[in-house]
């Protein structure tokens, strides 16, 4: 028994909690929607009872914990921004107080997806990499020799916050021009929204495109209904209306294309600037803006190609995350299961 | 004697070689100038020279040697961009067969520079930094956990190919818009030079400054002759012009001024960069242009306040680097003396 590992995965969206073998296997696991607006009991209620459900056992090797940041570290008070609910509260050591006698570890979300790919994913086996998550914010792990980078607080592979215009947009954290300003979800559809684009519409053909050519993009579906839905700049905080707008780019939609071009290519001239400081073999890139595919992809490499041109940087490749939902759970267990690569806090 | 270690320095001005104790002091030391256009031949017999006038003992703990890149790594076949006499040439490997027996490690210069300060200087006991130089080119070492970061090719720490413009100005390595191609020294005279500066001519009073106000700054002392020299835009690519340049920021010239108030905030905004990224306590600037003070640390410290923003990313201290002309051997030598924070490579 002792070689499961009680993963604990805590987000905005959902909360998970799962038993992870030795080798990277999640045996068993649970999921509940995030309480919205809950207090800190409500949320942590909602935690206990998933894990009396999993039915966790006497024995366990120990607990991995990934949480949305900010977080204090690696003491792990955490104040996620999605949970005003919890702000400073004791996680790992309420954690602590129930499993005692084992280690009780946490680290960034987006850190335990970066550790997830590079033990059992997209990663293996690479030295030097970055594990990006595009989504509703930008984040990522570093990983550099086969270790995670912790930095100073905890806080290494913060991507989202590489300057990628100096004279660009406000970002959340008080900055300007940051890649996370530019290419998370809803800054993207609001973008989009301010030129024109409405995310209740059905896709359209390509308005530039009629009368040049044959380019009318793939049709992935149906838009869905909502046309009781709010007006459109109310919807720029969801990730829906990013989900929204990837599709409708992929049904060609010329403000929603230039969108995801323009969120490609922030993501591409910041994995060259890391590139450059950190001599990167590869980066991955996971969360539901990556889905978009060669939409996000293609103006990413072409600015990456235009940016990375000092030698070393030029065999940098970008990849997809390989691992699916259950990536977070993997990744906090290997806190536990895997500390010489993962874990140097003591 | 075997508590000596024998560090070696290349660079495109100068070739120094010295014995340096386990405590990072340099016991004695020889320099000379690198000869200009000189074949591998004259280069290396230039390095032999050094070495036998320096009467290394027999029994020296290992040779540490720092040399400007690009170069293989660990290997050491070096390809100094200044030296056009060394193309791939085994460096690391002739000096071990000269001193057999001992471990003979090498460096990025700039690399060794920020070791120096890290064992020695400025970032004494401070896990998390980059040491910078900005001098002819801008580059650096990355120390995070303590430890030396290699990245896959022994090429981390290049913060002068961070992004700070993407639609800026071309680069030497290729791409457009890095630290580098705004913040080395000839890239600001050139700069300075487009915009109607000279390097030949007397300090001016600020034209922009007359009639408002009593800022006529300091003096620094009468220009250096020169009505024989080149033309201004022939000496573009001089070390000598960017000191000019720094000489007359600090007379009050404006475009002087304005060119180093452009690099330290390019500067700024590449060191947010950083910091988001690595989490990073702290940053150490050296070379030729950091001299200049606070007419390029004001700047950048305005830059780096207004974009690093994200809470961790507050904390950092820049500072100037500790360590004068004999930083190079002393950091070339801690790659022998204190292999366990700064060599990785076996």
């Amino acid at each position: 028994m002792g070689d499961l590992t009680l993963a604990v995965d805590i987000g905005g969206t959902k909360f998970a909690v799962g038993l992870v073998d030795a080798g990277g296997g999640v045996a068993e696991s649970r999921v509940a929607a995030t309480p919205p607006g809950g207090d800190a009991r409500a949320l942590w209620e909602t935690l206990t009872a998933l894990l009396d459900d999993l039915d966790v056992p006497d024995a366990v090797a120990g607990v991995g914990i990934g949480c949305g940041g900010p977080m204090t570290w690696p003491d792990g008070a955490v104040s996620p921004l999605n949970m005003p609910g919890w702000r400073g509260f004791p996680l790992r050591e309420r954690l602590a107080a129930r499993f005692p006698g084992v280690p009780v570890r946490i680290h960034n979300d987006a850190v335990c997806l970066a550790v997830a790919e590079h033990w059992r994913g997209a990663g293996r086996g690479v030295p030097n990499m970055l594990g990006m998550v595009v989504s509703t914010g930008v984040g990522g792990g570093l990983i550099l020799g086969g270790r995670l980078v912790d930095g100073g607080t905890g806080n290494a592979g913060h991507i989202g916050h590489v300057v990628v215009d100096p004279a660009g947009q406000p970002c959340g954290c008080g900055g300007r021009g940051c890649l996370e300003a530019i290419a998370r979800g809803p800054g993207l559809a609001a973008w989009a929204v301010e030129r024109g684009w409405s995310p209740a519409e059905e896709p359209r053909e390509p308005a530039t495109a009629t009368d040049t050519g044959p380019d009318t993009g793939p049709d992935t579906g149906p838009a869905p209904g909502g046309a009781d839905g709010p007006k459109a700049r109310y919807l720029e905080a969801t990730a829906a209306s990013a989900r929204r707008l990837a599709a409708d780019a992929a049904a060609g939609h010329p403000i929603a294309l230039e969108a995801m071009t323009r969120a490609g290519r922030a993501l591409g001239t910041a994995i060259a600037s890391a590139a450059a400081l950190c001599d990167l073999d590869l980066v991955t890139i996971g969360g539901g803006l990556s889905q978009a595919g060669p939409l996000l992809f293609g103006p990413l490499e072409e600015a990456l190609r235009e940016h990375a041109r000092i030698t070393f940087a030029r065999r940098i490749r970008v990849v997809p995350a390989a691992l699916g939902q259950e990536a977070g759970l993997v990744g906090a267990a290997a806190l536990v299961v895997a500390p010489g690569s993962y874990w140097s806090a003591g």
